[in-house]
């Protein structure tokens, strides 16, 4: 049989480089950086961030960050660090969100891209462990 | 400070564990088995399986398959086999997305939970690797 070739995704797959790490009772994501956005239909006149969420929240912490936004581009260094306090058994049932996201009219949070992290078993030790990881296209998701 | 509680998620998560598996230019993915499931809220009068997407689609080969069905219950060992040739690179580009469904009214098909996996950097070769991936209920993503 012939082998696919990648015809659903032309461009690539947008993607984001997150360091993960684990140490005295702090999770913390390091959004490093963004990579091919121009396989998204990024809005021309819209900034762009990343949006992390550590889910299902904690009702005393604090579970969503942000980053700063900026002018629609295909790669981009973030480097901005967001960290909670959580017991170890708690992290392992938890869930990484991370989505590219702009705001768009009437200030409505509108998310692009985004992928998913299992934190059951992820390797997140001292060490930041960094990691590229595919930018699923949110119509990909809901078709 | 006091470390968090894990008051949002009091009974656990609900789980899945996967078989990963790319030989011969063929990926295969295992649902092994799910654990916790009584952390979701399972309708009673309905068979649960799981669905198996690799995202985005090729067009020209499956990228959604279910396991059968079976009563609601807790744990549950299912140990079905899915598979689909794909090139390395174009593996490399996709999402594997495992959801905890079933088949609700009229035959519309509901996810309960799910979980993502970026193929990017995805560490699945000859051997099977087994993990377990936490299932993020639908209703904390969406909020």
């Amino acid at each position: 049989a012939p082998l696919l070739q990648d015809e659903a995704c032309p461009l690539g797959c947008a993607r984001v480089q997150l360091g993960l790490r684990y140490q005295d009772q702090r999770f913390t994501v390091t959004v490093l950086q963004l990579d091919n956005c121009s396989a998204l239909c990024l809005p021309e006149e819209h900034n762009m961030y990343v949006r992390v969420v550590v889910l299902p929240c904690s009702e005393n912490a604090r579970c969503l960050f942000r980053t700063r936004s900026y002018p629609p581009q295909a790669t981009l260094e973030v480097n901005e660090v967001f960290g909670l306090a959580v017991s170890h058994n708690a992290l392992r049932q938890k869930t990484l969100r991370v989505d590219l996201c702009y705001t768009g009219r009437w200030g409505r949070e509108t998310c692009l891209a985004g992928a998913q992290v299992s934190l059951a078993e992820e390797r997140c030790g001292d060490e930041q462990s960094s990691r590229w990881f595919n930018l699923l296209s949110l119509v990909d998701v809901t078709e």
